[in-house]
């Protein structure tokens, strides 16, 4: 039986139609995020992004990931605490009212050490990618507009910490004088940036912190000792550079850091994991959003 | 005789005239940094600014600090290296062509460790603060835009650190989705935010970096554990809490802080100081700039 899998986050919508043998039929992406569905009809929007895979006899079940289920989304489904495995999350799906056979998958929420950390959406990756984990256990990083690593454990999620790295970098870059510094793009492949790029991990691991490590970015430029054309590298690795040296020092030994991305984002982890000599693989994140799709859908009662 | 002291930065210009025995007989301020001055015509603007009180007989001599003496200022005025002392501002004034008796300041900077910084306009209330200085030693906090932490040795500065945490706090509240979690602005007491300021300090105490714990403004809003009208206090303690605990790592023991600032400014960094139980003294921003012009001015050549 066919199945319509639909990661739709606030920017953007993305979605397949598998077979019952789980491979992918058709697959469609637009930028319609839960923030540009007018007037929030969700259902609408369903209908037109949908609609003419849900025609097939019989009527394919439709699960939803992502910001669809938060408070601004269509139906508000509440988060499942971690520690939390595949079960948890099948056993949180909510129905959407007026909608048959259409699901929408609950959030992960931390609580611990007084503080909390939630996602929506990344549960899906993280849990399609388990079988590539030793014994279900290792640690996933997720780049990204808000980066989540999380730590597995025995094929459940044990605790995940959210990193901003991908909105402070747009923000600084268009928002404050290091941007101002960059000159306007080039085409990708005109700049040889691996020299900026090395050079702003390794101002990551400097002391004196990230706010003034930024200042870096104008005191690199302004003595030359990074081309202005590699000033935007060199940001982008110091974030990432930043980002990953927190997330070690709370893990300890990371083993093989799964890198789950788009092949732009998962690209920059790359070269910095490479850079830093930490073992890693990444793993393609279209397959692992179908995989952990089709997994939860395995595990929802059949009456669902 | 009289003298004409100016602050012009990138957004603001504040300029006094003072007499012979260096009190304040008139003070002005306006929006017109650098960045305003139309076409670049900075001699009219000048003009405009002061051009009143030089009028007096003899005329004043005019001393301007700040990115006016920057590349894109009225004219470069070169940065002069740390260590330095005052000598070593004053041996860098460059006169202003075209204007007689007005001179421009150099910047500072600092090249060590594989690092550099500069400042421009912050060396003036520094060196004016130098006399609360026991033995001229010690250590400076100047909150701003960009935060200048300045270590001074024997009356010389001997290093300093730019923390962007002002600029960042700017984009972060108006361009990220933590300023949209952010109530509109309420007047000023109808807020009782001093929880909220503590628990932003406490959480850049945590372990798992800057870039992670911005996401706890969204998670200390989503479970309610900070009221929404405190958010903006939490972000603003985060990123001094941040930019105060780097620096105590770089500096050590630093002694009595002398927190030099506007008012807003450093009543902020008082309060965090306070409840850090950093010792510190706040020291007036007007006096320390008015104090430190008419000490570069007294050693300025006879000449000049």
């Amino acid at each position: 039986m066919n199945a319509v899998l639909i990661d739709w986050g606030t920017t953007n919508l993305r979605a397949w139609l598998v077979d019952s043998e789980g491979r992918i039929v058709d697959r469609r992406a637009e930028p319609m995020g839960i923030r540009q569905v007018p007037g929030g009809e969700f259902a609408a929007a369903f209908g037109r992004a949908v609609g003419p895979w849900r025609a097939c006899a019989p009527r394919p079940v439709a699960i939803m990931s992502g910001m669809i289920g938060s408070r601004q989304g269509s139906v508000e489904a509440p988060y499942v605490p971690c520690p939390a495995g595949l079960a948890d999350v099948a056993a949180g799906v909510t129905a959407v009212p007026g909608v048959p056979d259409a699901f929408i998958l609950p959030g992960l929420s931390f609580a611990g050490g007084g503080r909390h950390d939630v996602l929506r959406g990344e549960e899906v990756p993280i849990f399609g990618a388990l079988a590539d984990l030793p014994e279900g256990s290792g640690v996933m990083c997720l780049p990204g507009t808000h980066s989540k690593w999380a730590h597995l454990q025995g094929g459940r999620l044990r605790e995940f910490h959210t990193c901003m790295t991908g909105e402070v970098f747009a923000a600084l870059v268009d928002h404050t004088i290091l941007g101002a510094l960059m000159p306007a793009p080039v085409p990708a492949g005109r700049i040889d940036d691996a020299a900026s790029f090395a050079a702003g991990l390794e101002r990551a691991r400097d002391p004196g912190g990230l706010l003034h490590h930024l200042f870096s970015v104008r005191t690199e430029g302004l003595f030359a000792t990074q081309p202005e054309t590699g000033l935007k590298s060199y940001l982008s690795s110091l974030l990432i550079g930043h980002e990953i040296f927190e997330m070690q020092r709370l893990y300890g030994d990371m083993g093989t850091i799964r890198v789950i991305g788009d092949a732009g984002q998962a690209a920059l982890y790359d070269r910095a994991l490479t850079h830093l000599g930490l073992a890693h693989e990444l793993i393609d994140a279209e397959r692992a959003a179908v995989a952990g799709l089709l997994r939860i859908r395995a595990r929802l009662a059949p009456a669902t």
